[in-house]
């Protein structure tokens, strides 16, 4: 990717964040992105079942406002969940303060949360945190820097992507609409939004687009990007992936723009595999690359079963080019397969031709080859004409230092 | 369990087991059952679409002998599996080898084979063998638990169950019913066998009863054993649970009783439980007890997916009482659950009540009941009457260990 610094953020917003006293190493923890005007939003949640507070008043707070947001406050340390009426009250809170603060609607606010599970959130700090915080907002590069830091938990990196196309105007004139995104997550990372997102997304554009329209942008671009990640199988409870588009920028952007979907779906793409790449104690970076399934969904189910699999991913992890647990992994994963037409590749080395070990698979070729940092596993089916790219990772030491002492 | 030394076999079986030269590690690796007279048998296979040669093999062999088996042939250390017509032929000689040396036809000969998948199996080495094999077989206590050890792959302890019941014969007098049963599995555990079985179990009994009657029996014991287990979510491609009933003890047991299905399911429980206590690295046996869902089905889908969540089960491996990872796996399991109504107990130890934090919950009490080696956890649901008892594992640095360094 380009260096981030030669791309500008969209207009209409300011970013900031702040120590409200979350994070046990200290770190700041509370951020703010707000928006000059209500700026349209489209928004995508979690499909668990158990969902954390801030997501069902996101998803009130959309509807009672017509889908228009002017404050998102997001704080990292704790997600706000399975904390009963405690955990609505504080959610509501914060909404309350930041509305005051800003001059808006509280439903105008869209309160995130990301963190540890069960422990009521002390509303309290981000009220405090506020007054400071908005007056230290502002629209430079560093300060969206700040928003990216503070949303991390066991992240390693901020995680950032950005776009710019060119829209001609009703009037003739050519106008620049910007795109800038940034999120977190590297645990319990196994998306599954609706319409289809402990991964935390915002992406934000100063086009002009009726949240209709860009909720339909978002659904297409989160099909091909974050619905297609997964570290660890886990479905978090607190998945969000919110669009925000200002209209700063004097552009207005229609259904079917095929420049700004595909804008869209690059700068998702690239911050799904930010965070693939960032996941809990991984070493290595995996697509998948499902062919001839028969149906596009039967390779999803495929390209999921071997995502799950901790004997693939933990053969990964040390190198050991074990195509007998892809086989196991795709016969269980429910699609439709021809056992004996199976062919694997691992970037251009072929490994299995018909369902059996190929001639030409050389051990230590596939080993050094996929003990590369970033690879690809090239699935045949020969069943038909479905596919699908999907990106996961190995399964380490490092993933279960990092969870067996979370909490503690 | 009681010492299994006071137990006597079933009647009209002989074992044994040998050195083919199959295990890097030169155990023994070939093990022979030997029914004096076929035997009825019934058997369950993996549901995995991509199954082993020897369980192709075995299905074909069971329809044309209808369901008699004279000879059972295990081999450990590579599972003929993902090896094409090769696997086939490999499979087929050893039938062909053994119906020679025990006068029966090939199709009363079963086939069975674990270890690593897409290696072809040299059947050379077990037709080699089998000779010198078959003239040491016995029906002594050493030569049931040479074969119990020769199975065995990452396993570390064999795994035996023995019952005994006292069956009324038709001519008033009363028999002696013996059950005894060895299976191996460690990694790769999760079973869905068909009627629902990387695992091998052999369950043998004196018993008289017709096949379509013992496979009866032997799906309802599975369905609440075998089926109730999983160690790392991954399904094999070779599991299988052959039940042989010799006849041998004079008694006739016709479909409905009552003792033996007892006893058949405390054999077959023993036996699943002992293979998740062997699990790849483990150092905790979870018991979930999940009440109160809308339905069984929707009991075990709450069980599956708490058993499959390495965030649960690396918590449990670090002792961390972290429940709201097991809440987030309630939420994404597919079953019918009112986030507000959960409780969790960790064996007496009330941890969420009602979706959120007891107000009893003691982290520390919390942390030194699960770091027990093996504990409880209660999930009530309370939304209908559908339970389930499953057993499962952590997840630790000894499986990553194990499974980064197979093949190699």
């Amino acid at each position: 990717m380009a260096n981030a610094t030669q791309f500008v953020l969209p207009q209409g917003f300011r970013f900031g964040a702040t120590k409200a006293g979350l994070k046990k190493s200290g770190r700041t923890d509370f951020a703010l992105i707000v928006a000059d005007a209500p700026a349209s939003a489209a928004a995508a949640f979690t499909a668990n079942r158990v969902t954390a507070a801030p997501l069902i008043i996101d998803k009130q707070n959309l509807r009672a406002s017509g889908s228009k947001v002017r404050v998102v406050a997001i704080n990292a340390g704790n997600a706000n969940c399975a904390a009963g009426q405690a955990g609505l009250d504080a959610a509501r809170a914060t909404c309350d303060a930041a509305a005051k603060l800003f001059a808006c609607t509280p439903e105008e606010v869209f309160p995130s949360s990301t963190g540890i599970i069960g422990v009521p959130l002390p509303a309290e700090k981000l009220v405090a945190a506020l007054p400071g915080l908005a007056a230290s907002l502002g629209a430079q590069f560093d300060h969206f820097q700040q928003v990216a830091q503070a949303i991390l938990t066991t992240d390693l990196v901020e995680k950032t992507a950005y776009a710019r196309i060119a829209v001609k105007g009703d009037d003739g004139t050519e106008r620049e609409v910007r795109i800038a995104a940034t999120g977190k997550g590297s645990g319990m990372i196994h998306p599954q939004l609706v319409p289809h997102a402990t991964m935390l997304v915002y992406v934000l554009t100063d086009a002009a687009i009726e949240p209709t329209v860009l909720q339909q942008y978002l659904n297409a671009s989160i099909e091909l990007s974050f619905n297609r990640i997964s570290v660890d199988g886990d479905t978090s409870t607190n998945d969000t992936v919110l669009l925000l588009a200002s209209g700063a920028s004097g552009a207005v952007i229609g259904a079917g723009h095929a420049d700004f979907a595909a804008a869209l779906t690059q700068v998702c793409t690239s911050l799904a595999r930010q965070i693939v790449a960032d996941g809990e104690g991984i070493t290595h970076v995996v697509e998948l690359r499902i062919n001839g399934a028969a149906s596009d969904a039967d390779a999803l189910k495929v390209a999921k079963a071997i995502a799950h699999s901790p004997l693939v991913k933990t053969a990964w992890a040390g190198g050991d080019p074990n195509w007998g647990r892809l086989m196991a992994a795709i016969g269980y994963s429910g699609a439709e397969v021809d056992p004996d037409r199976i062919d694997i590749r691992f970037g251009d080395l072929q490994i299995c031709s018909n369902g059996g070990r190929a001639a030409e698979f050389d051990e230590k070729a596939a080993h050094d080859y996929i003990a590369q940092t970033e690879f690809a596993v090239n699935i045949e089916l020969n069943r038909g004409s479905g596919s699908c790219v999907f990106w996961t990772t190995d399964l380490t030491h490092g993933y279960i230092s990092i969870n067996a002492d979370y909490s503690t």
